[in-house]
């Protein structure tokens, strides 16, 4: 991995180099704990502020609040130390080059898709016919594009993702190994003696820098579309049903579920395993814990939510405060009934005198 | 996608036309509230009567009790407008045709495997010794059936989906992109020093026109067989494990998961995310609601439950009535504590007459 | 399937032929119940003691406590019937014979790739620059060995198993179909108008007979490494997010969910959808049941934890004593409120006096 001295990096990142040499240089990226001499670490949850003045890295980013003897590090001062060594990364650790345009020749490209420039297709990988791939867009091997699927500029498609036929996909997305979009959504009538499935004759629409993890789904609509708003963020396993609307900017942890015909607002975040139930609206900037269970519609920062009701929690979920209320009651109960047998003896002896 | 008169898909649908020119043409689906006047609709959920008012379809789809006067729409009516509304989108938007008959030249297929007559296979399938497929059966690109696993006649494989060998599936089954079905049961013997995996001997049998979804899971037997009911249908990312028997027509929501050797009966419904303990039997007609899980046998509809008896939430999932009983006591204890308080200086008081 | 003598079943498993006639052949393995006279049956489970007396398999497989008289069928009494059963299986339904040795003409191995001796590699899987196979490594059909990515000795890669770039396998661990290996983690610096991605610069280091489920996936590290200690077993669609580390002889169920920079000490048992919240310590030996969510750091037997502080259960989980306890209280809350009106009737009466 290249190495950049300490000058230079404050330099690319806007930092203000707060202690510590600028010819000094740095090679490798690593937590401020496992950190040695020639890394680069950061601070970013003021939690782990008593690493930093143990640190053995050879420098690290920090925030504005951090002094410069904070740590026997150099320091490097930003406004947000998380995203600047994100940035950092990209300068120390590129990521691995990726697949140089080109079609491999066990690649099995439609006659009738339409490639854009330098577009890079891997071995194993099929584009059917009518699928538009945009430039620089790379399908590394196993791929699957359907036929009429359209894919933006720039996009990343790991081995084995699969794009049913007709998806819409905008620019500078990337889908992990194994996600699937476009799949049918779930839907049967039930005729007496067993379902009938209703066609699912509906699309997905993707739009800008989304991301999708591994083995992710996203269902087509049974009629219209299911849509995934600009940047937003997918993780591993996540389901999101047919007919779902997400806004722009959403982060869902791994294994995540919305139900069918769900429509989320902008900013809304779910932990891992959370979910939210068919039909219902989640509004702006709202968190549903982890474990978590949505299972009516919220109003969020559009309607004037304040902190205290944005974030959600419990199964069905409720507002934090309010489940704290719960268990702090809950946690009362024991008491509560030795506290009444007292008082049941009490009255006993005032009802014998 | 093709246009049609009212009259004639009255006709199709077997539907009294109540309201409107049979001449009429519709040419799309579309929920009330997004059609336009060259849609048509429909109004199975009660719910979404008020959008039948206002709708601005060119027609919908209704059950006995709409009257010809509820909407400005042309209304067909129906005895089930859900199975209506399906049966008229294969008219209306009929799904991309099917990949034709035919091996691809990419295909790997064995010599030793056996096709039915008009079978397509795509290009990067594998089919390996002695498989069989049915008549008409279409396997995508990138599919894999394994050594021995037969499938039936007008199956659907999606792309990537991997069928594990000596699996059994009937005909007219759907399977979506990534599912796996055949994989080793996870089981394994302690030895005091580690764990020596227990070799899954069995097998899996899929029975006719089940529907399995986008990465899904079913694990082979121990011994024996792992078995999903006909017309069964698993929504995404569902785990079925080994030794499971699914009874016929159940319908299971994305990532439910039902754990080793747990029996269900016919009919019955998991909601996202629900799962099923192990080695535990579930009757005809239970649903389980979302979020829930099952962690001990249930009697269903074969044991006369009642409708009361048959829908299970929590964790575990106890009995609905049950659980609002339990809900409402929780809510009311607040209010507890602080009438506890109030009858102890009650007390106090009349102690200190 | 190759018939064992019960004599030389003994012998190989260094049972002891309890009852019965060493001549007598088995040809099957099957539960207690579905048994028939030429199948070997086992007990390991007490609770199904009462199928032995009435099994009609021809022999079982059963522990010390278990007299002669117990059964109709032969009996041999071996110390671990559950890992006894498991060995009688590879003698008795020995698994298909892997692929042979050699690479398919179909797949794409790229010349900087390095090969043990005898790896088989099947028709569509991609090898990239710089992978190494290791000796009698077994690649399906469709797999992905991502550029720089190390393989041991003994492995098995089901189809569709996909690998990225940079990721290390010991030897003698097996990934079932769709398995994920190595995707990136899921980490973004919010910029005030969006999400920037983490670039995910770490890599996987999975430990020697590690076995990973169907379309589990393990994200790669943010930098540094996530690790997944010896002889670990994950089952099927199993989240392991970014640098989490995974002690040796641990066991999670399906649908697991373990958040980012999570420790997880030796002989962890997670049960079905189970979770462990990001930067957690779980300690050795803990059992976390299944849908339960730790969700924080919890000490284990390295702390000294006797068995009843080792299980959890709940959201969050709590151990399981403070758990029945909770669950007790519950209950009794019906007949609370009932109680505190009857009291609050005496106090009235008192006070009227």
């Amino acid at each position: 991995m290249p190495e950049i001295a300490l000058g230079q990096l404050a330099e690319k990142l806007g930092a203000r180099l707060l202690r510590g040499n600028p010819e000094r240089r740095v090679g490798r990226l690593a937590g401020l704990m496992e950190a040695e001499s020639g890394d680069l670490s950061f601070l970013a949850n003021p939690a782990y502020q008593k690493f930093l003045a143990v640190t053995r890295a050879g420098a690290a980013l920090v925030g504005p609040a951090i002094s410069a003897d904070a740590s026997p590090a150099a320091l490097l001062q930003v406004d947000n130390p998380d995203l600047a060594f994100a940035q950092a990364a990209l300068l120390i650790s590129p990521p691995p080059p990726p697949p140089p345009p080109g079609i491999h020749p066990a690649a099995v490209v439609s006659g009738q898709a339409s490639l854009g420039r330098d577009v890079a297709i891997g071995a194993g990988a099929v584009v059917e016919d009518g699928a538009a791939i945009g430039d620089r867009t790379i399908l590394f091997p196993q791929t699957y594009v359907g036929a009429g699927a359209r894919l933006g500029e720039d996009c990343l498609l790991y081995p084995g993702v699969k794009i049913y036929h007709g998806v819409s996909v905008g620019s500078r997305c990337i889908f992990h190994a194994g996600a699937v979009v476009g799949s049918d959504g779930f839907g049967y009538a039930w005729t007496g003696k067993g379902y009938f499935k209703i066609p699912q004759v509906g699309t997905v629409a993707i739009e800008d820098e989304v991301e999708i993890g591994a083995n992710a789904c996203v269902d087509r609509a049974r009629f219209g579309e299911t849509r995934i708003g600009r940047g937003t963020k997918l993780d591993n396993l996540v389901q999101i049903a047919h007919n779902v609307k997400l806004g722009p900017c959403c982060a869902f942890a791994a294994q995540v579920g919305v139900a069918g015909s769900a429509s989320i607002g902008a900013g809304v975040q779910m932990g891992g395993q959370a979910a939210a139930a068919g039909h219902i609206n989640l509004g702006d900037g709202l968190t549903i814990l982890g474990k978590s269970a949505a299972s009516k519609s919220i109003p969020g920062r559009e309607a004037g939510m304040g902190a205290e009701k944005l974030v959600w929690f419990g199964i069905p979920a409720k507002p934090m405060p309010e489940y704290l209320d719960e268990m702090r009651n809950l946690k009362a109960l024991g008491r509560l009934r030795r506290m009444m047998k007292t008082l049941e003896a009490r009255i006993r002896e005032l009802e014998n005198k």
